[in-house]
């Protein structure tokens, strides 16, 4: 009964807090797990390869995929769409997986909407703004430009941290990842309201 | 910031769940923690250390305490009084510990109208109500009497467990406690909103 169902794990935050090197450091401490991909519009960045940092589409493969419903959520974000397809995580959840989003707050709100018994979220920032902004130019991936959208993005995300089961400030690499494996494992742990349903209907009758 | 103030855990199902077991279990694995003890009116049972198991008081205490509003929570069950005074849980939350309360489903809800925003909760149950009429006969330490309250009370409290933010079902004490284990460390890192507010507020302008 424990153990036999999947979860979501939502992580959002803002671009340069680290998001990614903590994912990478916990990874092989919680179990199994589906990072869950997600499919975009926006140009390919040097570096990036199509099905494993996005599934790359174009706006017209992506507005039919919006009509087919196979979105769980989609977004527009300066400009381009981004989406998380409906498949692939239902087949995780029901592999018995943790499921981990990386999306911004639109999407947790979508996450939210649809899956809210088995989720369970985390937003992780820099402990400042001006810490943020340092972050961002000394990774120099962003030209001036995007990183003032960025900025500007993560001011607005800030002020709906309370939506989030937790906050975590990562100033320290080592502390940060410590609490996400705690959340994570926990994470896994949330039944669906259907299997609690059943249990409690079957629990006085067995 | 990520570690600085302490949170509640709540522990609710019913007698013969094997709560005790599990928490005796799990308390050298979870960091600095505070077992609230409850107050209670009903009689010592053998075995049973006033200021340890609970603090047995008269009627009449317990009645001057509540009209001191001294009492996170109180409940009346089986005609005895059982109440939760607010002092050590506050003094211990201020230390950063967690503060685990093995109460019923109506303590829950007294303990998550005040303090939401720093409580995770648990119910702890059998997989079946003839596998806890078991328990309850092999412990032998209660009447008939009491047995068959205690479980008319727990078919009740059982149509509650939606309410609770995880289901354990314990046929296994060691999966069951490495369960718990996950669930107590990620409770601990729940952060009060007053301080997530206090965050959000001054992330821009430091």
């Amino acid at each position: 009964m424990n153990r036999r169902s999947g979860a979501i794990l939502v992580l959002s935050g803002p671009s340069g807090a680290g998001k990614s090197s903590l994912i990478g450091k916990i990874t092989d401490q919680i179990g199994p797990t589906y990072f869950s991909i997600s499919t975009t519009t926006r140009p390919m960045r040097e570096g990036e390869k199509d099905g494993v940092h996005y599934h790359f589409v174009s706006i017209e493969e992506f507005k039919h995929e919006i009509e087919q419903e196979m979105f769980l959520e989609y977004a527009v974000v300066h400009g381009n769409y981004y989406g998380t397809s409906l498949g692939p995580v239902k087949k995780a959840l029901n592999e018995g997986k943790l499921v981990i989003f990386d999306i911004d707050v639109q999407g947790h709100d979508a996450v939210q909407n649809r899956l809210h018994d088995i989720t369970t979220s985390v937003f992780i920032t820099t402990p400042t703004l001006a810490e943020l902004e340092k972050r961002l130019h000394s990774r120099s991936t962003d030209s001036e430009e995007v990183i003032a959208k960025r900025l500007e993005m993560a001011k607005r995300e800030i002020q709906r941290i309370s939506e989030y089961d937790f906050l975590i400030v990562n100033d320290n690499l080592d502390e940060a990842s410590e609490i996400l494996v705690s959340i994570a494992k926990a994470a896994r742990m949330k039944i669906p309201t259907l299997q609690i349903n059943e249990f409690v209907q079957t629990w006085e009758a067995t």
